[in-house]
């Protein structure tokens, strides 16, 4: 039993009816326990002191659990941080992360030494502000940006329901066998992400989900009375989940029997509420103050006082301390260890299997898969390209397991449906086909997580306009290195009737504003093709799709292997000396308006040398060298470009813009079409205008007196209330 | 009592026991009302058909509820579709919006004449595909985006409770007094964005907020039971709402009973939750497949005759059924004659309140608020523009009681706090400071509901960062032209420790994508004023105030007033002839960056001259005449921009863009700054290269060969766990 130490009993506590005494069991809260407890909070305090920055009042509070699923719950290993049976933690409150990295370095994991956590919050140091999965294996989300974490785990647990359900066979269970721990706090569960994630979660039963919620009632305005008064208990309940309540986060025995009850419910998620008191051991204890500052010198001794801990000496582990994190980490050498046999036995039963699923785990696409994709020509039926996504996705799906994911509620209109699976439900998990529902936030939440898995090649489906619902996730695929596959349809004005609320305009832009995302959009079925092959290859940038609802011909010249570098040339024709020569004008585009290009192409053709330019991926065509660059767009040459979308970036590549400057509207889409001035005609007449405008000898050009086109259209609404 | 006519009972039906019955009252449910009912239904399915477009499903379904609610128990004057004192409806499933076409017609809204209702979703018609506020008087709200509008509706009744504990007075309480009434459907009830509004809802207490949910268990990719099966009526109550279920809409006794109990809640937001068959009178009826595509010829034959229609003819209103809902549209003149007389009596007793109420509607701002906000000098202490911005804030308050809002949990590093008022809270609904919690989205949907309510104009701060999470309602706040007031802090990577997880890097070049958003990034004190300036001044632009966390000096030669320039020179410096003359170089940047632009520009002066412009807002400069466009950037003289961001759209405003190409990193922010080279010392290496360039004789640039500099720096994450 633990001591008291002044007004407040510093140390977790337990009185004599406690879980423990009640089993007869031995408790876990010993002196040993409450040294090992109060030294994650000292060096903590301490980290975030050094760095005189940084969020020391969670890990104070939550270092009793940190310590529990470290030393008794959870299975990892220490010296193969990546190993694929180990449970994934998830700090879903991301900023408590200085309690991450101090388990991470007691627990044994060689790259968290000492040196990185005295190093907080440095410059090119591991351990950032917020955890981040690209510098340190054994992180294995980016959280900060609250409700993301959680809604991950989500998504790992539905990969871990996945894989169980497609590669463990009868007598060999425990090849994918593993448990998802979170630890968010209110802010997490106010997001919006959150509740879409959860909902699913409960919906798809993921018993295997275990999410602790640190309820100490703060939030950096103060109290959560403050804006956070809802039952959370009863909401999760709703969702479908097992909720647990404890009223303290000291009771390591009463933790450990909730995680035991929440493991036993096997078809449901489980959330364990937990009161904790934020910055626990602080004079500032329960206040919103010891959030997100240090401690400052004077309370961080009383706090080294207070716990027996030399007032004046700073990243102090005791010997036995060490000793006991040590030990909890080693026991996973051995558990991995009775694994590595499992899996050879199951490599001797299913050999395919098992090489597939190591297959998988290393993003390695099988022999041939690329040719397997169809090619078009120009007899071939005009189609949407959305159309032609669902040829490819459906000769992919086949070949590639990995390929595992779902529409935000639009399945009929995003085409995404696979013909060679069914639904991945809480009774088929060996289903591919995820039901995401009207939630697009949380479907790129579990997305994330299900690449973060391990094994997956999420894709999901919605319309292009409704990323805006989803960029905090989609910046985090980005930031994280999640290949998700984004197939976005409906991905402009060409729409139609839908109208201007459905159709983006901005999107595309916002998107190449994006780093480490790659946008693709095909003009016709070859391109939509190697738009595919250009997501797979590219297993660490996420790429979207954006894939058009109206038809669209299979042009002359078009090419999947082509689309790989981001624009090439698709065609030269006419010239002013009865043809052939150097160009003197560019078009080009990307998407539905590549053919708008190519029709007014052959009428400039009459009185100029005309190059049409295909330009499906501006990140791709960024990554070719130099003399290819040159050799798509020659010094000198005018570029004129057409596309169903903001302008905003394209002076980077085209002396003049047709696009848009205003939102859509709702109508048949060729109206809308020839509304904006999308139409072969009218690019006619700004070709010419360019032409004439680069006829004289300009120098520098000036930056305002660029002709952008886009400029001298004047889309206003048809009529405002507020006229 | 109504009759029933083929195997299902297609009028509206009640058993003896019903409430009406059992009351004594006499029932809604009459011949009348029942062929009133099916006239909106057929209507509705007419528009579809004609259109071959649309979502003939939900009003079909929902069309007794539409009948209830304009009959029975809005209030609203179809004459003067803005009158203050209107209860608002809010169509949050913006698909059925020929439902609400219909009614605005049948109640003899002006502007929404048949021959508008047989343009739905045509080019130029103000029947848009989904519903929009700016196209016709008498829609609250645009919607379509699924989720936004309840969250708008709680935003609504947030003004309404706002302004009515403000203006209303002891003997005059009625002057702000109206209902918000949603529709909405699964859709809008699995959105995040629904999930934050609806708890902050209960939170709050709105009791005039009362929700119908159109339970039909129907989704766009089959049943509800694929993806939706938590218990909708368990979470809001456990959010705090009050909550009935009805089992069957046509039921119109029960539902005005239900929306009476739902009106004697005052201090909780109520929910009817109720039963529907969408598609009621078709074919396929019950199934999606009657969601989003017109009925067809055949069934819709098959609707009328069912209906006692003529099969044969379309766009038919029987002279009674016109005449029933003519009378109730009209009954709206008396009431707010009514109101006008109460207006009249408080305008005598309380002139200074009524006035500044009238002044709030109108979004006048009061004279001389302009020369109240500070300026600064040189001399002035270096501060960050977030406490520049809470120095504003507080002078504008007290004189601009429409200025209403707060922090999404961040209020002390948004610094948005109001010393001249407390929070708006259940019990202190005259407060002004909003705690939102950690709810970005529902945030910027409340805010969007709070300005369409007419009289406010709100304002809401978070790290721009978050903007990602909010971008589904920033879009309709631009959309729909509600100049909702963004004040987003630690808007770079110079925010330092907290790391790339909330650090922004793409976000500047996301807004100036975005049509109708003012981008506002201030240099210094003065150009805070002058954003604030700009912010107020545009009421139907929503403008984002991108601010530092970091400290930044106020500088030689920035305004107020030329901030609303949007770009302006700063400074002209050296020169190769000892001083004077033309530039020969320009530097320019916004924010934080313009002092890194001015001390560069020193080193330069040395050898050329030089000129510096300050770059607060694209959108504004984009606004002024071409003649000052070209006086701040005269032709041929190279531009060098830097901004820590994204370069993706400067290649419109510069020869060479120093920024941002992958995402920052965790450290102190000086530090960080030097990493990505956002230095004096580099800008005047990176200007050399650039002079370099065009020392030559170059004809128009190659748009490859153009030394962007961002292109140039190599930024890749420290490590990476997938290398």
């Amino acid at each position: 039993m633990s001591s008291s130490t002044g007004k407040r009993n510093v140390s977790p506590s337990k009185d004599a009816n406690g879980s423990a005494a009640k089993k007869g069991k031995q408790s876990l809260v010993t002196p040993l326990s409450t040294k090992a407890v109060n030294t994650v909070r000292v060096l903590c305090a301490d980290m975030v002191q050094k760095a005189n920055s940084g969020h020391p009042g969670a890990p104070m509070s939550l270092a009793p659990l940190a310590y529990l699923l470290w030393t008794q719950v959870m299975k990892y290993n220490p010296k193969d941080p990546q190993w694929l049976a180990r449970d994934r933690f998830v700090l879903s409150n991301g900023h408590a992360c200085a309690l991450l990295y101090a388990m991470l370095h007691l627990t044994g994991y060689a790259q968290v030494t000492m040196d990185a956590l005295k190093a907080f919050r440095q410059v090119d140091s591991i351990t950032a502000g917020h955890p981040e999965n690209t510098l340190i294996k054994g992180v294995e989300v980016s959280t900060g940006p609250l409700g993301q974490g959680i809604s991950n785990a989500v998504g790992l647990a539905m990969a871990e329901m996945h894989l169980g359900a497609v590669f463990n066979k009868s007598g060999h269970a425990k090849i994918v066998d593993n448990y998802t721990y979170v630890i968010c706090g209110d802010g997490c569960l106010q997001e919006g992400v959150s509740s879409e994630a959860s909902s699913l979660a409960g919906h798809l039963g993921l018993g295997r989900l275990i999410v602790f919620y640190d309820d100490n009632q703060i939030t950096i305005d103060g109290d959560t009375a403050l804006s956070f008064t809802e039952d959370v208990a009863k909401r999760y309940e709703a969702y479908g989940w097992h909720v647990q309540t404890l009223e303290d986060v000291q009771d390591l025995d009463a933790l450990l029997a909730a995680t035991e009850a929440a493991k036993a419910e096997t078809d449901r998620p489980s959330m364990i509420k937990i009161r904790t008191r934020i910055g626990f051991g602080s004079k500032k204890e329960g206040s919103h103050s010891v959030h997100g500052s240090p401690l400052g010198a004077e309370d961080l001794k009383q706090l080294k006082s207070r716990f027996g801990f030399d007032p004046e000496q700073a990243f102090v582990v005791p010997t036995e301390v060490a000793e006991l994190f040590q030990a909890a980490g080693a026991k996973g050498a051995a558990a991995q260890a009775a694994w590595n046999t499992a899996m050879e036995a199951y490599k001797g039963a299913f050999p395919a299997e098992a090489s597939e699923l190591v297959r998988c785990t290393e993003h390695r696409l099988p022999e041939g898969w690329r040719e397997k994709l169809p090619r078009y020509t120009p007899e071939d039926k005009a189609m949407a390209t959305r159309k032609f996504s669902e040829i490819a996705l459906n000769v992919l799906a086949p070949m590639l397991p990995e390929l595992v994911g779902g529409s935000a509620d639009l399945t009929p209109s995003t085409l995404t449906a696979l013909a060679c699976s069914g639904d991945f439900q809480k009774k088929t998990p060996d289903g591919r086909y995820v039901r995401f529902g009207v939630r697009e936030h949380g479907m790129t939440a579990l997305a994330n997580g299900m690449f973060a898995y391990g094994a997956l090649r999420p894709f999901v489906a919605t319309f292009l306009n409704f990323i805006g619902y989803a960029w905090g996730a989609v910046r985090l695929s980005c930031l994280s290195h999640l290949g998700v596959i984004f197939v976005m349809t409906h991905d402009s004005i060409g729409l139609g009737e839908d109208g201007p609320t459905h159709q983006p305009v901005e999107t595309l832009e916002q998107i190449r504003a994006m780093p480490n995302l790659h946008l693709l959009r095909p003009a016709d079925g070859n391109e939509v093709s190697g738009a595919y092959i250009s997501a797979l290859e590219h297993p660490y940038t996420p790429s979207v799709l954006a894939l058009s609802r109206q038809n669209l011909p299979n042009l002359e010249g078009t090419s999947a292997e082509k689309t790989l570098l981001g624009a090439y040339v698709l065609a030269e024709m006419g010239g002013s000396n009865g043809g052939g020569g150097a160009p003197e004008l560019i078009l080009t585009g990307s998407g539905s308006e590549v053919a708008i290009a190519v029709e007014a192409a052959k009428t400039l053709a009459e009185t100029v040398r005309v190059r049409v330019v295909s330009f499906p991926s501006w990140e791709l065509f960024d990554q070719q060298n130099k003399e290819y660059r040159l050799s798509v767009f020659p010094a000198g040459v005018p570029v004129v470009s057409v596309e169903a979308s903001a302008t905003h970036g394209w002076a980077k590549y085209s002396h003049a813009a047709l696009g848009l400057t205003w939102f859509g509207a709702s109508g048949p889409y060729a109206k809308v079409y020839a509304k904006y001035g999308l139409t072969a005609d009218n690019l006619v007449s700004k070709a010419r205008e360019v032409l004439a405008f680069y006829a004289g000898d300009r120098q520098v050009p000036s930056l305002i007196d660029v002709p952008f086109i886009s400029k001298q259209l004047d889309h206003k609404p048809v009529a405002t209330s507020h006229a």
